[in-house]
């Protein structure tokens, strides 16, 4: 897809979702001997999600797998939606839609395997993780330069507030 | 190996068996100071063992080293049989064959290391990854394109899945 | 900037304040279920750092973030100054300057993300990461080799003591 | 130094000596909140290491830092020798090797930073990992292919074991 298109679907974007496995994190899981559950989260991803925010937009997780460490990093985040536990994503999807008030022609999805491709099918902007599966990527209409946990929400941040002429007013602050 | 050869292989596969840490994992063992033990799964791997289960096959892990990381990550995806402790591994892995009602020319193994040779001396499909070994690449019939706990399993997985015609039918539901 | 202009700011520096996530770590916070909070350090930066001190330098570090983790890593290698959990970070920088008693001009910064550039305008001599956000790459005078947690922190140290003369002798205990 | 050199100086070597973290690790120290600290650990270098107990010979840990995983995973591996807690590393070595019987020229250590350096110029055969300090490696005989923490001790124990017509048989029961 080239580049105007791209740009003109971002132009839409007022609720931006994502995987976690795999999109906030680099797909690894720590698991302890004692039951606990670990996953690493990146440090620019969640300065891009605050300035996300900060602009007014929305944003949520739809993620199959359980994890009390997702329910502490949206929180952290000031992620609105966050919906776990079920590899059968859509309905979950449809939920946060309705909630949030916007149709798929609004939503960007941030994805990196085969759960993730139905809801990228759904939404206007369909972005995919430089790692993701190969199916995954064909069906996206972009695809971070970065991996996932290494920067992939960012650089997604980035390329839908740019399109939209926030990114500049949004760190102007930071520049001075 | 030819690949027609490495399908014919594949194509009669009904269990897979692998060993965990540097194949599972990165071979990484994260030690703390109270004891505990932690070690790192990939979740491409997990979906790819779901998809091998839900086509009917079975699978096991047979590791050297005692974890209870490893028992908790089986449950969680369904990993019928489950042998650690001893770095000896042929009397586990025979008898994992005779619960498992199969035999060796039915089994694939993958593994990392020199421990995991004798194993793939049995079987009728023998994988390394990307980077065991010297002496266990040269024992493979198969040799990963992705280092251990970066989606060798799944690689594995997706290998034989395509060579049986599973491939397809099992992942057409999250391409609609 | 070439590097003498390079070697002249590091000559004048007596203080050297730090960014932690993404600078001394690789930017990544690893999340347990039970509400802890782990990032990882890097050894080699432990003994620049020890090095800096026993060269009478002061060092510190400002950080948006809160963790008890950057508490204890400062209190190991004896950082004088430690400032966390205010995103906006100069107030908090123009206090450690003035109990150390240093002027801007004094100061090296290092930093990898937007927030760490109102800093990086105020001293002598401001670095950033190789992995630093673009705009932070733009505002630094000097762009380390090393990615945050990957010795970024053990190159500015050398920098500096090298331009100050002080390296040579700093190490020659360990040469013999 | 070329490679009979070193192959003669290895072919000497009873007496395996690391330092740990940057050497068994990757020179990252895992903090958490609650005063934890964790380090990880390769399983190829744990296999490596068995291997030369296996052949009779001993091994032992230098290190800077204290940590109660080194200790845990010393009795794992079985190596004899745990020396903590001291940067000035040459009183423990020399305490090691009266304990142990041996000269420094049967002796090898692997290091990876200036701290080490005064022990790899007290025995024969001075290993540093890929990423070592610039110094660390102009005062090694041999550097390793592979950095701390991904098998650069496992390739020390090879190359020495080969040097000594050991590996070979060692790995014999492996290879049937």
């Amino acid at each position: 897809m080239d580049d105007t298109q791209i740009e003109r679907r971002a132009s839409r974007i007022k609720l931006l979702l994502m995987d976690c496995d795999g999109v906030l994190t680099d797909g690894r899981l720590w698991l302890t001997e004692e039951g606990d559950d670990q996953k690493s989260f990146n440090t620019k991803d969640g300065l891009g999600l605050s300035l996300w925010h900060r602009a007014g937009l929305q944003s949520g997780i739809i993620s199959g797998r359980n994890s009390r460490a997702v329910t502490r990093r949206s929180q952290d985040l000031g992620i609105e939606f966050v919906r776990q536990g079920d590899p059968e994503k859509v309905e979950a999807f449809e939920q946060v839609l309705r909630l949030a008030g916007v149709d798929g022609n609004e939503v960007a999805f941030i994805g990196d395997d085969l759960t993730d491709i139905p809801l990228m099918k759904r939404v206007e902007l369909a972005i995919a993780v430089a790692d993701a599966a190969p199916e995954t990527l064909a069906a996206a209409h972009y695809v971070t330069t970065a991996r996932g946990g290494q920067g992939a929400v960012r650089e997604a941040v980035e390329l839908i507030l740019k399109s939209q002429g926030r990114w500049s007013e949004l760190i102007e602050s930071y520049l001075k």
